[in-house]
């Protein structure tokens, strides 16, 4: 396929306020803006960053080229000088994010960018669009392997996914998650996600019939057999031709590690059928693989009903996030800075819960040292800091009189240096890293914030001078 | 960003039954398979057809480089034979699909494939991929421009899209579907698309006050001034700053072409109340645009209300089709040639609606010749004809007694010629006329078809010798 510039992916009003900061002398205005999300899909406790890799590499190759200039002049709006200084558009700012496979609460900066308003305004739209979309399928792919409780769980989507890009970086966000692997080969060839895959129902029609077809995929691949067994019947056909061939192939071979595929009917019914027969025949290593419009409702309750199943094949319902498909991350103004001093900046709305925490801030999580959970996070003005030798109260900013005082705690600033002054300063872990990391951040939750049903809400908390500010700004705004 | 090879997107088992295809001497078997979807989304009673465009540059594309071909013998399984093979790889076979826009229905087959058993096993992923989402966005799309009754509707989602080409394609499918435009550049950019956009919030914020960043916005464009109206307080500030800045800068050049937006609040009240107070001003030219989680079931309802919108911005729920986000293109195999003779082949399923409809097969549309509106599809196998200068009867195949016998009508082929023996045979309409074939299409079927809830059900039928085809392979499966 032919490259793409991804520099062009804006929305068009990225360009039109960018123009017209050029042409109102405000180019060079340092602004700080405040990428988080107000709300988790599922109604769930939390959600799992992710999709930091892919800002970085799109920071890193933006430019614009003669082909995009010449496109924009004939759209016409943009003066000449505009259009010249973006030949030589480069990311001069700083960019501070929360590593990917952290946790993440509504209304705390998953990224903070800080830069000339034309640089933070034309990163807007992919800045969103790459930590929505793998925040998303991270999250998603998280409650589904939560649901499975140490069972294999396969990402199988890409077929169904909204894009290449929704199949491809989906299935390394499904990872991140904590999916054991994935069918798309693409990923695992760009992104070392460990892809696999047997047969399709359409290698069982190909041949006279299923026996033969199974036959000769043992023989082919003995010691990889995952046979799908429900092109015909599953229970009168499918599975008796696959212990069939198992005897005959694979036993005589020594060898017992082996599969089955349902696909289709109940799947509960069908895997202890399947099991029951599979174990008669003394075919106890022999895994059951089921996939069929799986998620994490559909698996809890599988679970609960003991289905005798090894590994989920998950597909559509992931790696769309079916039942709720879209992150809702938003990228707002914070601060200007005049004169070299940071002047907080807010966003009033008649919903409340879309008014902004205003400022340059420092996002920290606070750990109870005797049982390494967290209990809290909090919002500190930026040069704010906490003394962890000090007893140190924290109260909710929806209710300010609920005040909780802190002994014996950790406190770890979640943001880490990504950009600065234009340069990468952030050295990627590998997946494998992002995804261990995000499994050991997901230990340090309570149980209550990860349940699926009305979870505990955690506490995102502001310090007592940011609250000021906020307040201040707020008054300000309404007289 | 770097080149991408699609290639490589497909499903790891395409690669294990295409080496196992190849070892097997099925190679060189010739294979049909059908795409087709069961049920459409929202439970409607139509969906767009979409996506072939991608389909014809990734077929023409289509090939492994070395480094592919390292990849997977790294990843082991795979003969040398067939990784030599794969070398010099590339699509030889027969494409046949319904045009982009075409309003399509369950179990008919938007694509058919004819190609040797390889080929067309390692191009399913893509494929569904490629129809799957643009089909879901179009369709989706439709729905919206349906709702809004006339009035214009703008593309805003890219920011929560999943993925990057979620929000490039998705916008080039909206458009299709009978979107106006789109917010996103890089659509406009690489599909002609229109794009455009005015301010966000923050060019509101970064203003010391409202009135000044109105002006300063109305001074640079001011034939392009649609100003944000709700960053502080929508009726109190917002539209009487922008009633003024629209006296002052914009009527004295001549200027009564402007607009406002609203983004948040009860928008049928907003927007009836900002043109009472724009109208009072004079400013009847003045055009009000909502955005803020719209989809069709809400543009209705306002509608209904007698919202004063002229212009929608859908973001989030038209780019995702949030509240039915996977469309379920499956692809299966229908028939193999052996011997030169095409043999038709079934998938069998305890879910009846999941038994295919087998063999190589024509899809005609049947139009009455008096009112131009289509009556029913009805599929064919590959050597029949329709004789449109007999009467014709079709039955409904899911209750045969039901017929109906058809006189003074038209009887249309739906899919065209797109590959054959490799070669790509099909001229691409431009984007623009896609959209209008779709809106024509549109006009073909009854009102009945394009209901929102509870649609009738279009009837799909099968030819009397189709139908004894497909009556005796489940015969002789059950036995």
């Amino acid at each position: 396929m032919t490259e793409r510039n991804l520099s062009m992916l804006c929305d068009f009003y990225e360009l039109s306020m960018s123009n017209g900061y050029f042409r109102s002398g405000m180019a060079d205005t340092v602004t700080y803006f405040d990428l988080f999300y107000r709300s988790v899909p599922d109604a769930a406790g939390f959600a799992i960053a992710a999709g930091l890799e892919q800002v970085i590499e799109y920071i890193k190759d933006l430019h614009f080229t003669e082909e995009d200039i010449d496109y924009l002049r004939r759209k016409g709006g943009f003066c000449e000088e505009f259009l010249d200084y973006l030949r030589d558009f480069r990311f001069t700012g700083d960019i501070y994010a929360v590593p990917e496979g952290t946790p993440i609460f509504p209304n705390e900066p998953i990224l903070t960018v800080r830069a000339p308003a034309i640089e933070a305004q034309l990163i807007e739209t992919y800045l969103l669009l790459a930590i929505n979309h793998q925040s998303l399928i991270a999250t998603k792919a998280n409650r589904i392997v939560r649901a499975a409780q140490g069972r294999t769980v396969l990402e199988f989507g890409s077929r169904r996914a909204q894009g290449a890009d929704g199949a491809v970086i989906g299935a390394r966000a499904a990872y991140i998650g904590g999916c054991d692997g994935t069918a798309c080969v693409l990923t695992d060839r760009m992104y070392d996600v460990p892809a696999g895959g047997t047969m399709a129902h359409s290698w069982v029609q190909m041949f006279g019939d299923e026996y033969t077809a199974f036959k000769t995929y043992c023989e082919l691949y003995p010691h990889n057999a995952t046979l799908l067994v429900d092109t015909y019947n599953t229970l009168k056909s499918g599975v008796p031709n696959a212990i069939r061939v198992f005897k005959e192939v694979l036993l005589p071979q020594g060898i017992t590690k082996c599969a089955i595929r349902l696909d289709s009917g109940d799947i509960s019914y069908l895997s202890k059928k399947a099991r029951q027969m599979l174990d008669e025949a003394g075919l106890t290593d022999c895994k059951i693989v089921a996939s069929n419009s799986l998620d994490e409702y559909l698996i809890r309750d599988l679970m609960m009903q003991g289905a005798e199943i090894d590994t989920f094949g998950v597909g559509e319902r992931l790696i769309t996030s079916k039942s709720a498909p879209v992150f809702g991350g938003v990228y707002k103004l914070v601060a200007v800075e005049q004169n070299g001093e940071i002047i907080p900046r807010i966003k009033v709305s008649e919903n409340t819960a879309k008014i902004t925490n205003p400022h340059f801030k420092r996002l920290f999580r606070l750990y109870d040292k005797e049982t390494g959970k967290a209990i809290a996070d909090e919002l500190l003005l930026w040069d704010e800091a906490i003394d962890q030798s000090e007893p140190h109260t924290i109260f909710d900013p929806n209710a300010t009189w609920k005040k909780k005082t802190l002994e014996n705690f950790v406190a770890k600033e979640l943001q880490v240096p990504v950009f600065i002054a234009g340069e990468c300063v952030y050295e990627s872990p590998s997946i494998h890293e992002i995804r261990a990391y995000c499994q050991e951040q997901l230990d340090t939750l309570w149980d209550e914030v990860k349940r699926f049903e009305n979870p505990h809400s955690y506490y995102v908390d502001l310090s007592q001078k940011l609250w000021d500010v906020k307040r201040d700004l707020l008054d300000k705004a309404k007289r």
